[in-house]
């Protein structure tokens, strides 16, 4: 059952058609983002990888491909067969792989493409390899270096143990090393392992860094062969509060309409947490364009809680407005569809394929 | 495309069959916590009204039917349709429908089955009012009161002059009152509107409260007619903390695999905020059933960062685990299927009919 109104044939569907809340992407600003991001790499000579979970959709991946990427990045084995299935033929998971069945399926996928896939641990190699062997395949392996992300990663010296016990399994060939985020802080663990893996007199092809505002320092970590970024395609609030991107780089808004006006300090809009995700930044949930001055301060399920006290000029119950969300990925996660706009006119209507992807 | 093994046939599927992370709902507590909330409805001698927001599943809102519950709570009209595509006839909406769109299906809804709906606005009502004029259809409208949640509702003198517009129009009629949470701090508010009400004439049919937390002081507010809940048939780390529920009355548990041990005092486990959701209580993002010293402390989208720091056992890379979540209406929001177990056994899939219904 479709319950609003979708542009067919000769049907023109403008976003005053669309219901509430809905996921808008500007057309313009995300093709010049795109752009530009391929631009930076190129004028670095360095690959670029744009990395899916911020849009989770092949048609949008095409384009990145179509404007020079190299290959693409998926976090979850289920995100890379929903890009594998839709042709792309070049995929990097930055992420451990455990367990049985999921790497029983990434040797699946290593059989019908070039497959990439990062290690932090020799359990993780242990398992990548028996099933590579089992398949019959030969899977590429980066080792993660850590970071002061404090997530995944290993040491340095323990990259050279890694590299040496993937390179000892005939089914696993050791790639490179990755590092995730690549701004400037991180390059010295990566030279640290760069020059062990040398003396150590083993070759490392690839050099992965990732992270749409590390992007922006890639000229200062020269060590660089490909940068992996996500969020750089739509931007959001915290990436224009890090001085990533301004405010007309963000191609993501979400059109939402005003609810409740239960006081005159407080509206309420009906995008709530199903829909612009619960993180927050500096204790705000999203960036209401028609009101700066306004905050979007607290998030139920439905309801987004927006605080009016700075705001001269008030909105109505039915209004509708834009909000820049937090964190575009997420936003991403939780929508079915997006809908490309240009201008008035909505374009197109995206399915979110890789949507809920968690294996 | 498939991935994960599901039982079918004379097929038996174990939980060690399953894909991690995945969302467990044990079946034995989940009917517990079903019985008990109905009996406590009884002894109240109040109607029971599910919210369906914290399942999505019309399987499971059969049971709760079953078991004696009057009909349903949905948040949008878009789960209000999942759920009358399904066959339910009693379904309430405690939320302002805003915009002609929204309207217009609340109102061919209210053709096919019994519908009420909250407002808290002269504007909602005149909303409602064409939609269901138009459609030849008559909805029962209930005037929700503001309570200490500062959320949406309205004054109790104002409820009397929505009163009045409500019934003035013959397409609506005025059903009662509403108020979420429905604790015993905001009693003073709710009789205050009952006796504005009673004073002006205006009979009031309906009183419904809501919260699984409120639910346990239901009976310190005898003005109730029906209680609306729904996070007691999961229950999650939130409803413990808060003394509404133990750890054996949580029903819903998320199966996570240890995917990486980079020190010795921190793990990661394979879901992440598009498992978990980024709610967060008191910096924790839920409660690992196998080792109650860690704390998660972060999520990325694919990542649960878990302070080992206070446990004398740590988990090893492959190991999995069962976490209780913070709030497990928007877990069930994130998931395409729930699975129902018993003991070891998988009894059953849920598909999530109503995920991310935001229309």
């Amino acid at each position: 059952m479709r319950w609003y109104p979708v542009g067919k044939g000769n049907m023109r569907m403008d976003v005053s058609d669309l219901e509430t809340p809905a996921v808008l992407i500007d057309c313009d600003r995300m093709e010049r983002n795109i752009a530009v991001m391929q631009a930076r790499c190129d004028s670095l000579g360095i690959a670029f990888r744009p990395h899916i979970k911020t849009h989770k959709i092949p048609a949008i991946a095409r384009l990145q491909i179509q404007a020079g990427a190299s290959g693409i990045a998926c976090q979850k084995v289920s995100e890379a067969e929903v890009f594998a299935d839709a042709g792309f033929d070049n995929i990097q998971l930055p992420y451990n792989i455990v367990g049985p069945q999921k790497t029983a399926r990434l040797a699946s996928l290593a059989g019908r493409c070039q497959i990439s896939v990062s290690v932090d641990d020799e359990a993780v190699v242990i398992g990548l390899a028996e099933a590579a062997q089992a398949a019959g395949v030969k899977i590429e392996v980066l080792v993660e270096l850590a970071t002061d992300l404090l997530r995944t990663g290993t040491s340095p010296e323990n990259a050279v143990r890694l590299a040496r016990q993937i390179d000892s399994t005939s089914a696993l060939h050791f790639a490179g090393v990755l590092v995730y985020p690549s701004h400037p802080a991180n390059r010295p663990t990566l030279l640290e392992a760069l020059d062990r893996l040398q003396r150590s007199g083993i070759s490392v092809q690839m050099v992965s860094g990732g992270g749409t505002i590390a992007a922006l320092s890639a000229h200062e970590v020269p060590e660089l062969t490909e940068l992996r970024v996500g969020t750089y395609i739509f931007n959001d609030w915290t990436t224009v509060q890090k001085s990533a991107a301004s405010l007309d780089d963000c191609a993501m808004q979400v059109l939402a309409t005003v609810v409740s006006r239960p006081v005159s300090e407080r509206a309420i809009l009906d995008c709530g947490s199903k829909t612009l995700a619960a993180d927050q930044l500096d204790g705000q949930y999203g960036y209401i364009l028609e009101y700066p001055q306004a905050r979007i301060v607290k998030l139920s399920e439905e309801h987004a809680h927006v605080d009016l006290n700075n705001c001269d000029q008030r909105p109505h119950i039915g209004e509708q407005v834009h909000v820049i969300p937090v964190h575009t990925c997420v936003v991403t996660n939780l929508a079915d569809r997006l809908f490309g706009v240009r201008g008035n006119n909505v374009e197109v209507e995206w399915q979110v394929a890789a949507r809920g992807k968690v294996w």
